[in-house]
């Protein structure tokens, strides 16, 4: 499934953390492919949207996952009044609009369809339609993204060699404090002592280095916690129901998170449905 | 398979249990996605459908499974009369209609099922449909609810982290002793009295910790044997065929459950065929 | 593969062993579906077959293997003379006719199979039909049954406890002994005094407890044998081709049986081709 | 694939080896379906083929395999000249026409093949059509007849034992050595003593219990050897081609064989291209 | 994919090392099956394309493998020009011709392939075409020809034994030297001596009993040499890439064909591009 | 996918490192397959190009992987306008043209693709078309080239000896140090100097056998370094972008590489948005 964004009118939220944008600007002058190295939630996509700002080119997102065939990305012939009609796929769409295109969690994908990013990511940039017999140079422009989470990889799903080395990578983590406590003020409407505090909380989970978490606290989920805040919900159920769900099944790790949501979170509003 | 269900005319019969109702609410608001955690039968359904009543939505079911594909929730193109038709799929339904669309038991979807819910559940709302080459904003009131039993969980099936943290969480445990009660008797059409003694009995299972159980007994089974007790069986032949063999197929494991029946169950009427 | 039995002109001959017919006919009037639990060939299909009888409503039966699609069970479109023409599937013929569906060996059919009955197992009781569109409301007097031999289950082939709590368990054995030699006079047509050896020798078989056999001598297998001695074989021989054959593949086993049938079988006719 | 043979004109030549003839014909009679169990090339399609000849029934022989589909026995639509049209396979041309259906290896074939044997097997004789929406009895004379091979059987492919208990077994091994000779003497058009000579040295094979070879040497082999004496090749070349080579690939058990063929087996002709 | 060669108007060039030519036309003639058995490159096309050209007889030959199915020997209905046409595959072609059917390393095609092979491997010579409902007896002439080679064969991939012993077996090694010597000389067009060179590398090669090596050097390997040669290359350039780099991709394993390459072959020669 | 390109109309910068040019000629000129082994990224495909500049023959590539199937290599029929159309595949056109067709990993196909090759590489040089029912000679110029690399194989992927024997190799490894120099000063545009520093920290990388890394650093990834450089970023940061962060996800080891990086590598230019 691919989301097709026109350049927007107004920049995307986003607060650089380290060199990303002069290293994906570069990569993008030069023609390079980007992969996006980090974690869940660490705001890749966010990045994504205001580079595509930045640069005035339209972005094709697509969401990978295990049944995303070469034809998904491609294209294919549809069968229409009878008529058999070729529509482009999203990378298609991408390579003859010089617009960027995401690959989201590439890895998910089958390897064919990374395999047919080749000669789009290398020196060529030709995107070859072996169905309708012909071969697209991409268009000035055209930029390749790939989103991937060093976290998940596992022997069975990674990334060939013979990809990866044709792409520059750009490492994410999360925001600095300053950054993130401005980021959940800014999405979740809230005021800036409880981001602050929702920020301390998310960082001291952080530090548990997930001894029985599946993953640490995103600033997405942070946000989220903010969000049930804004509406209403006394702060410690928001973080429980935004964030300690979400980061475990397990009840003894429950009874911890909850025990520094207690310590961390501020409790003084209620609510009546 | 999806269930469309518009606005029902009753309220659905369901006691809250603590603040599930509010954060569901405040979720809904936001446009955040819920996920449900919870045993079987222990009322997830019909939280979401008494949800659903309250919020004045129409609500779409959709039950997951192994063999769910993209184009089952999203829609595909069918052959009628020669024309190739589009039909959209539940969760295209639900984006349109601002629905609740409730996608039961999720684990057991394919991945490919899970990641088409992404540019869904967070910030964009939007659901992009390939085929016709157009992206869905989600109506307003839309609002997608997953739910799935974190005792089922493998290695192999689990809702990805990319997924979870887009996703608010609620847990569900089953109701009190009194609130049970009340709803055995208004559901199985049986005496207070009687309801209260299964009730006991189901609690006393649950206490067993699972040993040799697959699952401990749900509400659901509870209701099933007083409904079958309605319909003239003794409470102990009831209780045996709607509580101990669900939940066991161990010939050691039965006897212990059918003793625990005996020693919670009076046993006075009989039937005759 | 389904076998559609409107109501049979006589009752199909069944002695029931315990309570079997008080519990499956109070469930069925709850609308409450049934899983009846039990070894191969003892009775099962003969039971539901009576029940259907004395409901006075038609059977459809289905043989749950590996390869039986939800398309199987509900129905698909097929081109016929260029036009598409939806065909009902069994179980959607069920639920139009309220007819009683008989599962056989469910757990053989592929997940998505027994995912499709939730809705029509609880209190729901409806079958949707994403390719048309509809939801179908069971008619009064549907009734869900599926059979299952505990002995068979594994870890990747088993009821999930979600589709077992929405059933009334009945649990079947082997018929007591004289109830087993009068199914065996009648349905093999040979006398009370050979039947009753039969019996006997599988009721020996049966206290094995499976030493080396795969699983220890149905009724079936004795009616089979009861069959072969009323055709002219000698008892011996009719015993061994019939019970040991179907029972063992290893030469020890056979020799250990073999020496059973010769200790409580007498041997007396001989048959030339 | 599947093979027609009308009631042939002359008996296939076939030496019964102990009471097969009867408790085939006995089943027979009695609509029961038989299993033949036994090692490979020991005479199994030449009995069927016998019986169908005694009983004057068409023979419908199905070799099985991994990729045989319900369809294939069933039967399909098929498009022929824009229209669709239905062609039965040969279980259900069997059973229209009471011929006896052979099927060959069946634990080759998937499980879904061996399901749709149910009703057919049983008290029911029926086969359920259900692309058709029809439900066939079966012609008087049908009768199902597999085969399959103890030895080769895995956990992974084996025969249910609701299948197996719907069958009467009947064991067959390699033929006395005096019934051996005649067979090879008349199939290899050999003399007699050359005949011994090959049935000595296939007892002597089959007495040394497979170490390291994978199967013992069937009658086929035998008189596969046979027929290359009779082509003019010297009965140890003959013997070398025919009985060694198909038996192993492991040079050392190779050399062993063709000692014991030095021993068993004079050398007198040769032949020159 | 398979090859059609009429009669060649030329032998090809072979010569026996064994009574191998005895053999295949003793079982020619009566109409028995047979495997080739032996390692790659040593001969076994060239020696069914000989013996085509010896019995007159076109030849088809197929190269299996994993995906070659039933439909790919037998035939299919294709679609051309809105008409469903039936093409014979080439296992058909070759039943009604009477042709050589030569398949190539037949244990890497599916089980079904092979098991179709039976009625046509046995006494029967039928050949069933399930979707034209007709049974073909093959003509005179036919021949079914399979080769494998031993040392690959695992658990998983192998021939069954009810295939092989249909079969007549030939065994197949290197050519002795004097012979490989002839071959390479012919075959390359390089002077004798050099041959000779190649053949004591080969021979030398073949006699490290594939310590880390994969194969031992075949026949075809030799000749590219020699064909290399030919071309201008040193004989050691030429030895190292048409047979250290074939034979291995271990870098001390070939630094050892190295050395063997310089201690056996003389370099003279050089070439400038 | 493939990728057509006619005859270059200028040389493809490629420099020699030891006699891969006479080799892959004379295999050429003597109609021998030729396999190109070696690691990702260390020119293959720019030798491939030159050779075909060189010799004056269009180039078709294919790169290979999984779901790559025989009808992608050789062709299909698709509707076009109610019509179907035969559409030849990359191969079909190369062996038709006479070009060099050039398989790009070709390990990653599935064994059916290997061995539609087989007649193709050996002396018969011809493709079959089952699907037209012709068999295609190879045009004369026609050349197959396969790569793969040995690093990469395993049990489960590998090229078969049966393909392999067929083949002449050549094996590449990085250029000298001074070539490799020169490529990046030619393909990055940057000055020698900082060129030679990259090729020192390159090498520096490939001598530590991969403790940790997944591949070394190849000289793709240099260049890739230098355009980084070429585009403004500072030295260290192009090389963490483009070397550190492509070799590895581990967080121990990337300190490894930054602090190579740091030693090798002199930072004086710094960019501004």
């Amino acid at each position: 499934m691919s989301v097709n964004s026109p350049v927007s009118p107004a920049r995307p939220y986003y607060v650089p953390v380290a060199n990303e944008k002069q290293v994906f600007k570069a990569a993008c002058r030069q023609g390079l492919s980007v992969v996006l190295k980090g974690p869940t939630g660490c705001g890749k996509t966010r990045f994504v949207e205001a580079m595509a700002y930045d640069l005035k080119r339209p972005l094709v997102t697509v969401a990978c996952h295990d049944d995303l065939t070469t034809a998904d990305l491609v294209g294919r012939f549809l069968l229409r009044g009878g008529e058999t009609e070729w529509v482009d796929g999203p990378l298609t769409r991408a390579v003859r609009e010089g617009a960027i295109c995401y690959l989201d969690e590439v890895v998910e994908a089958r390897q064919d369809t990374t395999v047919v990013l080749h000669p789009l990511a290398d020196h060529r940039r030709q995107l070859p339609i072996e169905r309708l017999g012909v071969t697209l140079d991409a268009a000035p422009g055209f930029c390749l993204v790939v989103s991937y989470n060093p976290g998940y990889q596992s022997v069975l799903k990674d990334l060939k060699d013979s990809t990866r080395q044709r792409m520059v990578a750009i490492e994410f983590g999360f925001p600095a404090p300053d950054v993130e406590e401005k980021i959940l003020a800014t999405e979740a409407a809230i005021d800036h002592e409880r981001a602050a505090e929702l920020v301390r909380l998310g960082q001291a989970i952080r530090r548990l280095e997930t001894g029985g978490l599946r993953e640490v606290a995103s600033t997405r989920v942070l946000i989220a916690a903010g969000r049930l805040i804004a509406e209403g919900l006394t702060p410690r159920d928001a973080a429980r129901a935004a964030i300690a769900g979400p980061l475990t099944d397990d009840s003894a790790v429950t009874r911890g998170l909850v025990e520094m949501i207690d310590a961390y979170v501020d409790d003084q509003s209620s609510l009546d449905d």
